[in-house]
């Protein structure tokens, strides 16, 4: 799965580069976009369950800068028993170089909050999420 | 009620100037703590009112740069039958000048978010707020 | 010039609608794509000249939530000596409904940030924006 | 190092916690602090050297929400020869709890942004920094 941003002035700092904190929000948009093609099942559908990221391990590699177009790439790296991890990368297209790299681990969690066992239908579903080339 | 932010990096975007949209998050935590303390009434503490800003009208006057130190000032300008409308301003203490003034029109929403009438103990509630001077 | 986003939950905030700071950054990025398509002009491009925002009106009138659709409008209203005013609308195309109406008044500034007159190339390049419909 | 925060509707997402993104900000916003506080040497006054992170590992422990005043507390970790690196910590006062623990990688860059060796008044003002508790 792979989104494409171009980078705006609100996106930037006083360093003229994409803030570290905005990147969050952009990996965050991806893993949206994953988990609607990917997880289409009832029970997050209904708002039963939820994703709740539990690690973010991110390091930031090149700037990216206005006018710069990034591109998003996301995909299952592995899925355990109570956790699943996604690696995330985002390339700057206009200079060719990687911006950052991520592991996002999170978990699902029920409506009081607390991590379900990864099986069954919900495995399958996280399964269907194609790996990063 | 007067409070200070000290402007970091990620306040500003690429002209090096605290960013438009920043603004508006400085103005709605001053409401908080006008709302905080001077809204001490059971409505809004069990959550059953709420405010809703229905229109900001900011004018931006001079930038606000890393470690400048600003002040937010809030007041009540005047309360109606279904609206009320705070005055806000940022003063920029590092250069004496005036950053932004804005306008904000507000409305107390029940549940079903809609608007209620202004009056009685929430009317007299919105009145104990000081006027900006 | 229309552009549409996809609300994600990092758009949110407790109430569950789009943030009043978050649609600012919104009217912004739609603000980025009219100026490049239509201000292909070399000060602009070599950054002599830069846009600044001296006023936005903007009015709250309904909510976005999480995996609405927003849809912004961006046209030019008006343009005087020394600045002009884009109007600039937001539809929840999940709802039908109206988001946020705002008007956007600007000026251009040369390098030392000083307001320039709108005559000439720049206000040609400006009359190009379409107005509204 | 220790700052509190009490947090706002503008900080928190559809979940009613605080957005991931929005920690990275608290954590850089500690930063500020730290590095005013302890790093007052010529070069960075000037502006010559800057900051830069290169790696944030930060873990999600439990939510903090609206009212809740959080404790932001930042320590030196390790110097290396290139890098060093910060342990970050949020406490939820209003829970007693974790909100969340960050190790913060980073460099010190010239003005070609190219990282430094992190010897003598620069290993030394970064060596004043106190560690965590």
């Amino acid at each position: 799965m792979e989104i494409k941003i171009k980078i705006r002035g609100y996106h930037t700092d006083l360093y003229k580069h994409v803030n570290n904190a905005r990147y969050l929000e952009f990996l965050e948009e991806a893993r949206w976009q994953i988990v609607e093609e990917h997880m289409e099942i009832t029970d997050f559908i209904q708002n039963k369950l939820s994703f709740f990221v539990v690690n973010i391990n991110i390091s930031y590699r090149s700037p990216a800068r206005v006018n710069d177009v990034i591109l998003i790439k996301t995909g299952l790296d592995k899925i355990g028993n109570k956790s699943a991890v996604f690696k995330q990368e985002i390339i700057n297209t206009s200079t060719g170089k990687i911006c950052i790299q991520a592991d996002v681990t999170f978990v699902v969690a029920d409506k009081t909050g607390k991590a379900i066992a990864l099986k069954g239908e919900i495995k399958e579903a996280i399964n269907r999420i194609p790996n990063v080339q």
